[in-house]
């Protein structure tokens, strides 16, 4: 039996240079750092990295790269949708015979199908594919992939082997792990949902894809250890922290853009992104970025003194902008 | 300085005689019944005690039997909302006139209001009041108490003591936690989503107001001190066994039919409840109470024998029911 | 066999004076006005008229005031909604034996009942009222009533006379009017969707129960009479002209207190409204009396020799605005 | 100056043959019929042509053929979005040379951008592109273009000369229609929601872009005509005939799969589409064939002498259907 895909992968941002292409170069750079940072397993394509912004050619290539580099020091998780079921199918099987460990899959975008068509459309995949395939659910951007028929594709496809959760609902991915551990012990469990990414461990999830982790792997990891380790308390000081960061990455500009101001925290300059920013937009991200500089500085380093809770100082902050705004 | 408002209270379902009227008798008993098995406060003209489906000359005797009834043996939680501001804070003073420990405000409902709107909502109240105030945001039903507001009340006025949160958005519930207990120690948390207790208490809230409860206090009073004494596994094994319990009570008829039903498993029959059910919803009640009354049973008694997850049964029952659905 | 409501009615704004109370006399006053200016029929206790803001009292009181006021110049629609199926058939009857032509009954709200629940209260209610029915559909506030539902007690239910429908869905009304029109050639379609009355009235409603006649009742009645004329052009025109008044109303500080500054322009000071107001919102309000003075003023003198659009002058002010927004 | 585009253009489905590749022989056979059959033009690469389910490569070549097939007789509107802003422009180029008269681009999806970042995307490509440009908005799919900046766009770019709006939203085009027209004369506005398009034309609209065309070309140009010939009442009698068509085809199955099945229903087999069907799924649209083949007759033929409605049967049927669900 197949061991789970466990720990925190990171869907790490795609590097581009000025010029708008892969930046292979910063990319290599970049997974080194990340492999040395203790992350768990990469995840090239995934919706930090812009997967749809890029072309059918440049995804190849990125996770082609990516797995190159990682040079089976960690797993890799290809993001592989592709514009239909044949074309993805396609990719899987390039992204297994380039050594993935197992591809992710969103459900189809754009249109939003029933529950049906995406059962149709992972079946399809899942019996014409030579690579382990995780689902992905990201009911924000794509056609969800509801409770029943995670249930039923893990029940009918041995090729299913987990499913990646990235709608932050505790309650349902309870609902999941209730109904398939008792059939399928070895199918993987992971949350995309940084928020509350010490409940849904705490639940039993084997890990998360975590964009914050291509920021603080230091703190994801602090994090998914503690919890395997009991030390609840401690892990829930540690996503007190995270959270602040969090957030104020997600609402810059376009998403990913306060990511990519996270990683520029770090030292990282990946870039100007593959999304037309307006005037205005590099403005507030300019104005941002001190702020994201000193959470991320407050993140990285691990205070395991302070109380539960944000740093006093994150909390005034916080509070002052908050009655700001309200004025 | 007040001490916080903590562990579960239950906001209990309104006895109905068959004439339609409430059955004041019952409703006494079934208090009793609820103080003897351990719940830690109660909450009539909650959401779940139909309070907008009763007059509101019914709704103040409902609080007054609860409080009276309650005797001090444990601190009453009076839901206070009424047409208007100024119809509020007259209950708001006649429940605190009769004994409640705080009473619990919900958001006006029916137009959706703005953040501003909400705010002066409850300023007015609070300024005007003479007993302790719990702000009570459930967005699926009401105008949505953002956090910003939350925190704006918190920091300006002292007879707001608390917020109880039915959204069951863990996020959202940290970055109050996150925002408010540094300037206000004796501010209470409470969560309104059984779903995700657990979570919900690890991250900091001080209990719930939990409709299980009403079913199975036994239940939710062991999650709760299992949270409090750091068994943080059988807390969470524990909200496993109440999960599919409450997704069949939830899903059952008009809310709170499903909860009603819960109780008559436990033998409290509280009457038809106040709203119209058609002939094809009683059959699907009466279908149904057997399959409440097994998960019931299965959640009364606590069985710390049971590996992390549902009983065995309860997932061989999902799965089946699933794949029926789904054939 | 009965006639159909038709025309247009106005959901009149309930005065309030200096402490609060509904003042009887302006109400006299403002409907002697509306009839004065043309308006087909009346509805108190509706949307505009805060109904749930009010006392049950209050609201019994204030459909009585409007029917003697009305002295059958004009029929009136009463707004009968209450806490639960008993009490709306009392108030039901209450309004039939004052005179009311027939009632208007929302959906329960604050819960979301299903189409089953929706169903079984008005089949109760229509089993048991002594007056006609018309049901209100408004989604946005309360619990949908689906197209099936309409069809389903439109052909069960005699009492159901009409449908009063606010959720601007053009296409669901045709779907109700080819359904039911065949088998109860009487039943009456309004809208209460004001930014699409045109069309709607195109499509086959008998009229609509609009708040915008609240304020400019020539050109709402301009509208409607356009329409049945057959001067779809002049129509239009007409509707164009409403538009940014409507625009400008709904999206002032709560709802209803744009429609409230509407009549003052007209010189009708309905007093201060039954909901708190902030002070930003005040000043919001303030800010703004100006730019709906101009617009009630275009609107209420018809222009028959502009072109199809708003007056330029308007337009000018759009654009500006939209521009300054941006910078 | 140069002219609107308008009238009715068909957003053509793109036949596939047996093994899943673009049917081109097909293609071209189909355009003629639409434009034998009298439409005003033909638009490509739509959402009913699957854009996103095609590579880059098949995009580029459908337009090709679909232009070179059309041969002048009418214009052709392509579809030219792709993976990004730099893409996007490329493809723009090539459909110029091609031949087409304008390009329709969607905004982007997967991701929900801000205003801002639809602006700056849009801003980007209109100032880089060879070739008119209409704006794409169908926000059930893809990030809105709100009211605001369709207007910014309108009075920045000369470039961006029309909007197609698939959003159903009558008001928000009588917004756009009031603020855009005084500033530019020959701006187009096209509706692509079928269900309302009499409102959209008798509100000032110059077309449509309706997957109905591509299936009853007949209806959907005599509902054109009779507008612009001021026969209100017939085009609305037109209007109540294509209703439970549209709704038929737009419920079955995965989008666009009905209207599929009323090409079929003319005698076009235009293949399986792109998106897996599963066996139940199937199964319904082999049901309901016959059920889409009598409405597509109905509609077909117009029928003038019949009253304002659907077709007695149709109604007949649309109850017994009604009233077997519900039973």
């Amino acid at each position: 039996m197949a061991e789970r895909i466990s720990g925190i992968l990171t869907p790490n941002i795609t590097p581009v240079d000025a010029s708008g292409r892969v930046d292979e170069d910063k990319l290599c750079g970049y997974v080194d750092w990340l492999i040395e940072s203790g992350v768990d397993g990469l995840y090239p394509n995934g919706s930090t990295g812009e997967f749809v912004r890029f072309t059918p050619a440049e995804r190849r290539r990125i996770a082609e790269v990516v797995i190159q580099q990682a040079a089976g020091r960690v797993p890799v998780l290809a993001g592989a949708a592709e514009a239909n079921a044949r074309e993805t199918i396609a990719a899987c099987d390039a992204y297994g015979a380039m050594g993935a460990r197992a591809v992710a899959i969103v459900a189809p975008f754009y249109y939003r199908l029933s529950s049906e068509g995406v059962y149709a459309y992972f079946r399809e995949i899942a019996d014409n594919v030579s690579i382990d395939v995780t689902l992905y659910n990201i009911p924000l951007f794509a056609s969800p992939i509801d409770v029943p028929t995670v249930i039923r594709l893990a029940s009918e496809c041995p090729r299913v082997v987990g499913i990646k959760d990235s709608s932050g609902d505790l309650p349902n991915m309870m609902r999941m792990i209730a109904a398939i551990r008792p059939m399928r012990e070895e199918f993987t469990f992971l949350t995309g949902w940084d928020a509350a990414l010490v409940p849904m461990l705490i639940a039993g999830c084997d890990g998360g894809t975590n964009a914050t982790s291509g920021v603080v792997p230091e703190l994801t990891g602090a994090i998914y250890r503690s919890v395997k380790a009991g030390e609840i308390e401690r892990a829930m000081r540690l996503q007190y922290q995270l959270l602040p960061l969090f957030d104020a990455m997600i609402s810059l500009g376009e998403f990913p853009e306060g990511f990519r101001a996270g990683a520029r925290s770090r030292g990282w300059d990946l870039g100007p992104g593959r999304v037309p920013i307006s005037a205005a937009q590099r403005e507030d991200i300019q104005r941002t970025q001190r702020q994201i500089d000193a959470l991320v500085n407050d993140s990285s380093s691990l205070d395991d003194d302070q109380p539960l809770g944000m740093p006093a100082d994150t909390i005034q902050q916080i509070v002052q902008s908050v009655m700001r705004q309200l004025k």
